[in-house]
Formats: C-alpha cells, sequence, structure tokens
C-alpha cells in the first residue's frame, strides 16, 4: 500500500514550526510497512490544498492529512476533503456532544462556547468519526474509489494519542502482509558507537531490517520483520533480537515500545521498595518533573529540592559554606553534598543531585558551559560523575536530565546486585 | 516571487530524522519576502524526484532543493536537476581543487580518496557553483526559462552557512518586495475566543495580514505587510498592531518575536525586585524548569519545593495536618497554605504553588482528573484560581504550567499598579 502525507498549516511553510508530526507519522508508516513515498506542506489555502489532495489522491492509496480541523476560518482540510470526495458536512450529534462535555469539563458554561466552535461537529456523510480524548476536533476517516484519506489534528498531543490509539489499529487491519516490529531502548551509549558496534548486522540487513532512531541521551533500534503472519514475523525477529541483547546488555532499559526511560526507572525504584529525593540546580525541577510523568510515580518520590541559589544550597540540603567557597557550586563535592544532605533531611533511601552550568554566560575555561555532576545515592552507595554536554541552555539541561536518569538506573541496578 | 522546498531523503519519509532544514528554510524565505507555498519531501528515487521538481517548477519561480548532492550511488538531486534543466554534466576544476584540498586538511592522502567523491565536482554546465566551507559536495544554482532552482547540501551544518553567506544574499537582490511582520502575544485567552474577538479584522484582511498560532494557554497573532521598502511596510502594520493592542491590553505579554512567557514573567518579577519560590506538587519541578528556561532567571528565583507527597507539604513549607485531612492535597485551602508556608520559611517577596490531580487515576466526582488550584502571594497579597484542564496526564501538567505563569504573571501587574 503506497501512501503519503499531507500536512497543512500556514505555520509550517512560514518555518514557525518544525514538522515534528511527520516524522512521527513516518516512523509509524514505516512500521506499518506503507510505502512512504512523499510528504508534503501546504497552506492554508483551498485551492492549493485541493490540488495537493487530488494529486496524492491519484497517485497514493492512503493520504494521511495533518492540522486544519480546529474552529477558525483558516482551518479548512475536512471542508476540502469532503469536496473531493464529493460528501456534504452534517453536525454528528455525538462530537458535538464531546465538545460540549470537554467546554463543561474545563468550567465554560455552554453560553460562553464561541460559535465558531461547533464548526468541528461537522463531519463528511459516511465518514468515521475518530473521537479525540484531548482536544475538540474529531479525526476522520473518508474511503472512496479505493482510496482513503485519513484527517488527523495538527497539535501533536491531540494527533500522536489519537493515532496510536486508533489509526495504527485501523491501517495495521488493512494491511495484507503482517509487519512485526520490536523495540531495543538503549541509554548510556551515543548513537554512532550503537551505529558502529551492529554496522555488520546493518550491513547483512534484509528481513528482519533493523533502523536506529536517537534521541537525547538514548539510542532506539527497532527491528522489523514481514511474514504472512505474526508468528513468522516473530520468528524472523527473535535471532535479531537475541543478538542485540547480547551486544547491549544492561544498557537497554527496555524492550516495550512505550515505556519511557523515567518508567523503566521509577519500576526499578518500586521493585527495590525505595524512596527518591531529588535536588536540582541547572536543571530546576525538570529531572523530577520527567520522572512525575510516570503514572504512579508518587509510591516513590516524595519530595523534591530545587535549590537554585547558593543560599538554598546551604539551607535547604546543608551544603557547607566552605565547599561552596573553595570548590563552587558546579564541582564534584557540591554535587556530592547536595546528594547527601537531601537523604539526611528527609530520610530516602535515594537521592539524585544535579548541579552544572548550562550556559550561555557564567563559562570559564576551568569550568566551560555544559559542564555537569550528577550524583546518585543509594542508601550509602554515593556515586558522583562528570559531564560535558554540549547545545544551547535547553539542550544542555535535557542532556542532564536524560543523563542522571541513566545514572541513577544503573546505581539502581548495581545495588540490587549487590 | 513564489518559493517551494523540496527536500530529497530517505531517511526523512521513513522518519529517521525530523526535517529541521525546512523548518530553516521556510523561516528565511518568509524573512526574504518570498510566497512559500509548498514543501515536498521526495525520496532518492530518479523518478519520483523529476516528476516532483518538474510539478515544483511548473507552479513556482523559485525551487530550492536540499539533500541528495553527496558522492554515494543514491545521491541524485543534481543529475535529475540538470535533465530537467537539459544540461550536461562537466567537472569543476576548482570544485576538484577544493575537494582534494578539504581531504588534505583531515590528512586524507590523495590516492585515499575514493573515486565516488570526484562525482561531487560535476556541475551542470552554466549553473553557478556555491562553494561549501564545511563539506564536499558545492550548492549550485540553476536559471532558465526565468525559473531558478538552488541546490544545497543536506547536512544542516553545511546548509546553513552555505545558505546565511551565500545564498540569502543572492535572494535578498532578487526580491523586489520587502515583507516585514510583527508578532503579538496573548496568555489568558483561548484561540477560539482570541479568533472571534479578531474576526473582523480576518475578514477584511489584505495587507497587512494576521495569522493567529496557538499554542497549549497562549494564542500568537503574526501581522504581516508586503511593500516596496521596510518603511513602508511598518508603516502599513502599524495601525492593525495598535488595534490589537488596544483589544487584548494586558493580556498581551509581548510584542517581540523572540520573548517567550517565561521571560516576561521574569522581567516582571526583575523589574519589581521580588524574589520567587516556588511549591509544585502535581506539576513536580515543571513550573520552576520552564523558569529556568530564562538566562537570568537565578536573579529572582532562588528555590524551589517539589512537595509531592502530604508529608513533604506538611514538613517543607508547613501545611497543616488538618487541612489535608478535612479539604485534601487538591484543595484551595491547601493551595494557600503552600503559598503562604513557601514565603514563611524563605522569605521571599512572591511564591507559587501549584496542587492538582494530572490523572489518569485518583479523580472523584467532586475531585476529577484535570482539576488543579493554583496560588499566587506577592506579599501579602495572595489569590487562589481553581482550573480544571482536559487531556491527557502531561498536557494538564502542561496547562498547569502555563496557567500558573499567566496568573503569576497578572498577579505581579496589579501589585505593581498598587
Amino acid at each position: 500500500m503506497i501512501a503519503e502525507l499531507i500536512s497543512v498549516g500556514t505555520e509550517i511553510l512560514l518555518g514557525n514550526i518544525v514538522n515534528t508530526n511527520a516524522a512521527f507519522l513516518s516512523e509509524k508508516c514505516a512500521q506499518l510497512g506503507l510505502s512512504l513515498y512523499y510528504q508534503t506542506v501546504v497552506g492554508d489555502n483551498p485551492e492549493r490544498l485541493r490540488e495537493t489532495l487530488t494529486l496524492a489522491l491519484g497517485r497514493s492509496d492512503l493520504v494521511i492529512l495533518g492540522g486544519g480541523l480546529g474552529p477558525t476560518q483558516d482551518d479548512l482540510t475536512k471542508e476540502i476533503a469532503a469536496q473531493v470526495f464529493g460528501r456534504v458536512l452534517k453536525e454528528d450529534p455525538h462530537t458535538r456532544e464531546r465538545i460540549e462535555g470537554f467546554f463543561k469539563l474545563r468550567g465554560t458554561k455552554p453560553e460562553e462556547i464561541t460559535e465558531n466552535n461547533w464548526k468541528q461537529a461537522l463531519a463528511p456523510e459516511g465518514a468515521v468519526i475518530v473521537d479525540n480524548e484531548n482536544g475538540t476536533a474529531p479525526g476522520l476517516i473518508l474511503e472512496g474509489n479505493g482510496k482513503t484519506a485519513i484527517l488527523l489534528p495538527g497539535p501533536p498531543n491531540e494527533m500522536i494519542p489519537m493515532f496510536n490509539q486508533k489509526i495504527f489499529p485501523y491501517l495495521r487491519e488493512k494491511q495484507p502482509e503482517i509487519i512485526v516490529s520490536e523495540m531495543i531502548k538503549i541509554c548510556g551509549i551515543g548513537e554512532s558507537r550503537v551505529e558502529s558496534m551492529i554496522s555488520d548486522l546493518i550491513a547483512a540487513q534484509n528481513n528482519p531490517t533493523v533502523a536506529t532512531y536517537a534521541k537525547t541521551g538514548e539510542v532506539h533500534l527497532r527491528v522489523t520483520a514481514k511474514a504472512g503472519n505474526e508468528a513468522e514475523a516473530r520468528k524472523l525477529i527473535k535471532p535479531m533480537v537475541r543478538e542485540l541483547k547480547v551486544r547491549f546488555g544492561n544498557k537497554i532499559y527496555s524492550t516495550e515500545e512505550h515505556v519511557t526511560l523515567e518508567e523503566a526507572v521509577v519500576s526499578l525504584l518500586k521493585e527495590g521498595g525505595m524512596s527518591l529525593t531529588t535536588v536540582e540546580s541547572c536543571t530546576g525541577g525538570l529531572f523530577t518533573g520527567r520522572l512525575v510523568n510516570v503514572q504512579g510515580a508518587s509510591e516513590v518520590l516524595k519530595q523534591g529540592f530545587i535549590t537554585y541559589s547558593n543560599k538554598s544550597k546551604r539551607k535547604l540540603v546543608g551544603v557547607k559554606k566552605l565547599t561552596l567557597k573553595e570548590f563552587g557550586a558546579v564541582s564534584e563535592k557540591t554535587a556530592r553534598e547536595m546528594a547527601k544532605g537531601a537523604r539526611m533531611v528527609t530520610g530516602s533511601d535515594v537521592s539524585v543531585s544535579i548541579t552544572g552550568l548550562a550556559g550561555p554566560d557564567g563559562g570559564t575555561e576551568e569550568k566551560p558551559v555544559g559542564l555537569v555532576y550528577i550524583a546518585v545515592a543509594v542508601k550509602d552507595n554515593m556515586k558522583v560523575q562528570e559531564y560535558r554536554f554540549s547545545g544551547n541552555r535547553a539542550k544542555i539541561r535535557e542532556s542532564a536530565v536524560v543523563a542522571a536518569l541513566t545514572q541513577l538506573r544503573m546505581s539502581i541496578l548495581e545495588n540490587i546486585q549487590l
């Protein structure tokens, strides 16, 4: 099945946003075994959108459109798709009700809902309506003349869950060949290192294939096989997965598609029955914020300190004045005292501290921007590591968060093994 | 002048990389006043690339192609562009010399340079050759029949400097018209509400135009005008910007392109000479993490508490046991005591507390998932607001962070006015 993507939005053409949706959807299409030949971005312009959709439906079996489903006058995707498929728009009572419920939940009174919102309850006749759990505009599936168009909302936080929960299973059913893939998620090794460790497997690959996806501080390997049925595909995948497990050992934090690094870390803490306290300086809460993403994190995470100033490092977690004076806030010794103090103040089993220079100013030759110290104390076992990250302020802090998760994970593993 | 982009690369169609080049080039085109109507991504496939380029040259004056200029057999952009323009490829001695120099600088001996590299010294007859300061493949400009194609290397570290230093000035000279845009950034009003407040302006728009961009908890308005020179364009923009300022008043947190909401809030705190302490429960550090994104946040932000457990709410910021028992952790009263306690413990001028239910579990009819209380204390003025957000866990927490920034901003403004 040949597929293509159309992203609708003048903001993409103006360069205001990066089209990450296209990368997400392309990866999913690859996973589904769809041959994706084109991605197109077109603005909120009816003629150009109509031409683009018509061209796409002429050369592909499936067209996935993203964006332009909202309440504003600019949002035209549904209207144009209905025209191209020769359908009229009718109000869908279920969607109207869902939108009312959406606003009610937010405390908006019915009379306060502006008229343009009801536009989102209109659907082309005969379209499959896909509920939006995270917003007002529903997704839509249109089929006709052997062609399929799938219309998805633009905001990633609406589109991604909708795709994963509803569109992915729908497309999987349409595929004659079964594509099965397994994920191996690695932390603590860089992408080029990972690639050189599997260059022989990549060179020899056929069915299954291995693809690498780099994220900050992580590398994901996807092993994909095609076969007539699932059992056969799984059989093809198995030896490759086994080999990768041997090569990457305990650097693999999960082999589950949807398990994040923070989930893996929270699970380990739960298994070990360990409570956690965090102390953050340069990351300013982002590390804890990432852990709190995990449902049930409250079982292990009790509190955190954001000790941004020197004074708060002393007052809240008892870093010594002399340490700050002699070694500075960004030092191995300060990181150590932050983590130690956090355990002392709270009685937690485990503590993590992060202190570093996120820049852009404040770097010196001895302590350049990007220098970060992370300390992890698991009971009385303390380990401090020095890192030198590159990139801008946001990138350095993101790298520090992932490094802290990775280091925490390794420390817990070591402690469990003891 | 109508322009479009073509990105060539199967890795983009597989979702292995995000097409950040397209965002970069689009923003530059907007800055140059080029009307960019399409972005297309096509794989390393000669037929599809030829079709895509032919279509693009048919409907646009300028086509910028990125990628596919390297030494491998997959790299076909130059070959296809030469065919479409009816030119033969000839070796360019200067480029051959430059490639030799490039390898020499890296310690590669001439006999070690693999044969395929010389492919990069071939150029379509009559093309303008644009030296690549950071790689081997040069950029190429082809002109013919009133159309222009610009071929750029794919790697961002080669493409971006080449574009900025050589292509941007080249295109600026070709442009008769100047485009100027101004940004108005609004918080505390929803997108559809903003839209309905300016529907008359949008309906009547011509030059300048107004476009809305929604972000979580924010709406950005871009006013854009075209004219023969910058002064004239600014003159066209001015009345529209003035009108928008009247309509949105103090909901506008910035009229600067690159100022974020957190930057606006940190600036206000700095102006007022106010120190800040944060106390986060459901957001678990994300609010403070966002403030710390601002360079120089340390001037106002001294520390934060992440009081995830009930015990830590009592111990770290002195929330009363009775309050937690009678009203619960997610209540107006707990939020109030968190913010009050934070100021008492630290002596800060301002404190912000956030407590809520991010879900997905733990909701009741009385206290549904998405219920969030935010308290802001500016000196002795305390204000607590109740919110009901929707979406998944991450979305609720992101909404809470933006609401806290917005509420904090309004409280400081009110305090300054007193």
